[in-house]
């Protein structure tokens, strides 16, 4: 809570912060792939070198938060020890390595008229990060930006502050080193919520909004931001058996949806059944995925089949548990299976198994949902299983980009048309 | 103004509309090539039909705005003569002809443990439109979506809503013939601003608005969506004559740019002139434009070579004049120019005139802008123009779409994996 002057004073900061970004991305225009990669390899140095302060910085943020009564899982995710220290600055290296998302002839063509258009891809100049309590974000979100040549504003947690300003503080040492723009990494120390009121709607300067952390963050910036914004709520995803599914796949895919690491995004919360499989490949599946721990909430015709499920609400169809829960409902073929995955999905990752062509076809197509997978699990939705390198994240969003956030989703384009005289008649 | 039942009964109209929409959508994801052209023919046969009828609407509206005391610019926007009905009809087939954007292959590969990925292009889902007095845009947006396998709702100034009406009745009585769901196409026919508001922030439903009309109206639903805006503002453009230009080239390309339609976005505002070029340059270049009736507001440099100037100010440089004037600035070479574009520019479409491969290569990569055009005029920044058929408007924004947004503008993508089985280990 802040009074008016307080306020006006730290929305002053940040637009300083975004005026100043805006010129940085300007000059990285100009920055060729060796010269951004020299950087990023700076800035991994730097950051190895001031790991020990880093650390430091980091266990006071976690003295504190614990101090703040803050939950293990939340301090956890705060702790940079040796092996996430070292992954920080890998990363940084290997995005170095990757291929230069700008530049890219995206298409070309000459007109009747002798005019040749080029589509190019371009930096989206200055990209606004919100995120929690994860400190290495700072790295890889900076580190992916920079390689896209966009200037970053980034805005962690309160929670990690002291950690984000050292890692920034040594980003920014590296890349000094590089003749990096020194506005090009830039991060909001304000721990006031009007800074990010300020950062999210400061049109003129900040070209997108990229928010990562728990829903309710995600659906304040979206809701309060002018600026556009790149999100994901959450992945609701489901898995479909279809009647012509092969039963042994259909049994390995679902368990490693749903179990292979249940707290991301894209495991499997619902079980879609078709009603034409046989009853036993269902009592089979809700003992393997009970052997291994999985609670099982079922619709009336799924506990028909399988006894010891729980009852599943309406509440549970809308539930991303993120948790060995997996609900289970019986439909009545493919169309009932696409109606309910639309009608409840979160448009994230969804599966088909079935060895039909026609509804493989159907399924991919009618489906409207980010990633769409047919007799392979829903665990793949990310940039580097996908070959796109390192990710900043994952969008449900329909615009721009949909699923894995890589490198080239960091990339607009723009149009440059030559010609030799040509005037409109 | 509306007291608060109202305006909640509005809501409530607008929602319906939006869960309509959506439902249409997902039938049109369905929905072949030949489906929709079909349509596309049938409803152009409606409106060619009804010809009389929206006619006799439009003549209301027309008598209306006449009474209301709208401007004769704006009353002649909004009739509907014979060609504009005849060019509207035409419209809708040459919209059929043009090749199905949905379903592409954007991008094919596969992945060492076998799963093949499809980066396929799908449509976006819901359209909102939002416009102004030009009853032809109800026609033009609603084919263009359909085209893509979008379900659209339109929402047209109050001046036109008979005229919107008529149009919205053919297309929909014509659609019918050809199995088009009901509410494909639907139009808001609630006069009062609540309805606007209703439908920007209606995130479930709608998944864009395209907002196109004057600055305050796109502004307005900037501010206000929590839906994804695709917009332009206006466009101040900019022809850079370099020292190294033909000067021939050059006069004809600055003409061209300010003189051949000065009402429209892509027409020049700002004639920037290397100092190093012959002086005797630019007062040819005022002789030829003051012969076209061109008023020019000079910088003090300007002036110097050409007395008969006006003197330009700050504002001159941030003006959209759309008319006969032209604002010239003498700069020291290309980085000043480039400056002053990306400074006071509206990332539209700018020009240089050069003979220097490295200049052109300089300004193509660091002007900021949708469109940038070396040795030719602005005014090419236009769908047709470019080969892209019919566009429902122009974005300066950065991301989705920047430059004419078309038929492959209006569709998304997602990821289709094909696999046997691949689990995540």
């Amino acid at each position: 809570m802040t009074d008016n002057s307080t306020s006006e004073s730290i929305r002053n900061q940040v637009l300083e912060l975004g005026r100043n970004a805006r010129k940085a991305s300007r000059t990285l225009m100009g920055w060729s792939a060796n010269q951004k990669n020299h950087a990023l390899n700076a800035m991994a140095d730097a950051l190895d070198q001031q790991t020990p302060q880093i650390q430091k910085s980091n266990s006071e943020d976690v003295a504190e938060a614990r101090e703040n009564g803050l939950t293990d899982a939340m301090v956890d995710r705060l702790v940079l020890n040796d092996d996430r220290m070292t992954a920080m600055v890998q990363g940084l290296r290997d995005i170095a390595e990757l291929p230069d998302p700008v530049g890219r002839i995206l298409k070309s063509w000459e007109k009747e008229n002798g005019l040749l258009l080029k589509k190019i891809a371009v930096p989206i100049g200055v990209i606004g990060m919100i995120y929690e309590s994860r400190p290495n974000v700072t790295a890889d979100a900076a580190a992916l930006c920079l390689k896209a040549s966009n200037a970053i504003i980034l805005r962690g947690g309160s929670e990690a502050l002291r950690s984000n300003q050292a890692i920034a503080g040594a980003l920014r040492d590296g890349g000094r080193k590089a003749g990096l723009p020194e506005h090009a990494i830039q991060l909001v120390s304000v721990r006031d919520r009007d800074a990010v009121k300020a950062l999210i709607t400061m049109d003129k300067y900040v070209d997108v909004i990229i928010p990562r952390g728990g829903e309710g963050l995600i659906r304040a910036v979206a809701e309060n931001a002018t600026v556009p914004v790149l999100k994901h709520y959450e992945g609701i995803c489901h898995v479909y058996v279809d009647g012509e599914a092969d039963p042994v796949k259909a049994w390995s895919i679902v368990e490693n949806a749903k179990c292979q690491r249940p707290g991301v995004c894209n495991a499997a919360e619902t079980l879609l059944v078709d009603s034409a499989l046989n009853p036993e490949w269902l009592q089979k599946m809700a003992d393997v995925l009970e052997a291994r721990g999985v609670e099982l909430r079922g619709d009336e015709r799924a506990r028909k089949i399988v006894g010891s499920m729980k009852t599943a609400t309406e509440k549970d169809w809308h539930t991303e548990y993120l948790d060995m829960i997996l609900s289970v409902k019986v439909v009545d073929g493919i169309e009932q299976a696409v109606e309910h995955i639309n009608t409840y999905g979160s448009g994230h990752s969804d599966a088909i198994v079935t060895d039909d062509p026609q509804k493989q076809d159907y399924f991919g197509r009618m489906v409207d949902s980010a990633a769409v997978y047919i007799n392979t699990s829903t665990r793949f939705t990310d940039g580097a299983e996908f070959g796109m390198g390192a990710e900043i994240g994952i969008s449900t969003d329909r615009l721009h980009a949909r699923g894995p956030v890589a490198l080239e989703e960091l990339t607009t384009y723009k149009y440059v048309v030559t010609g030799s005289g040509q005037i409109k008649v």
